[in-house]
């Protein structure tokens, strides 16, 4: 069970940055452009310092970049995309699809053990 | 930034449980048939207990079902699969795409910036 794929920190990190709706949120916008924290914060109602933690989350991901002008954190996307995240969850997909349905093959077991019986 | 698809709380725990090797591999093993604890445990290294709070945290986010058998828990995939994290990943990938190359963007920012110095 052991390979290199798997054992990839930085998609450890990735898949933890991405497990918050607030952290999915600020990608989202910062898809739709480049945010200060306040602009980032506003909609959520959540604190600046709440706010910069989740932003912390996903720049040691790799997934956010943020640069202090003056007073001022303007926060990008990257330097890093979803691409691992993407290539394991499809690999994982297509070895789900390719081995069985998994409801049917719950169902089917359940139905044996009650013939059993 | 509220929406349903980003607080829709399923998908922060399925990515939670992905964000570690140990549980990538259980779902990689289990994608080529139902194994015990003890056949997930084997290939790790891992205690029986620590495998199992792995496998707890798997099933809490739906992607493996276990049935206990005497002394034995048999561990399955499901009931849920992986189709709302790869339908997240894959429509922020598609955002991301569209609007614009981050890399390039980085540098135009950089280069802007010694231009006006």
């Amino acid at each position: 069970m052991v390979n290199l794929v798997v054992q990839y920190p930085p998609l450890d990190r990735a898949f933890a940055a991405l497990s918050d709706p607030t952290r999915r949120a600020v990608l989202e916008r910062l898809g739709r452009g480049p945010a200060t924290i306040s602009e980032l914060a506003a909609p959520t109602g959540m604190s600046l310092t709440g706010l910069k933690k989740h932003v912390r989350i996903l720049e040691d991901a790799g997934l956010v970049t943020t640069e202090k002008h003056g007073r001022t954190r303007h926060c990008y996307l990257g330097p890093r995309g979803l691409e691992d995240v993407s290539d394991w969850v499809e690999a994982y997909r297509r070895t789900w699809d390719d081995r069985f349905d998994r409801l049917e093959q719950v169902i089917e077991r359940k139905r044996g053990t009650s013939n059993d019986q």
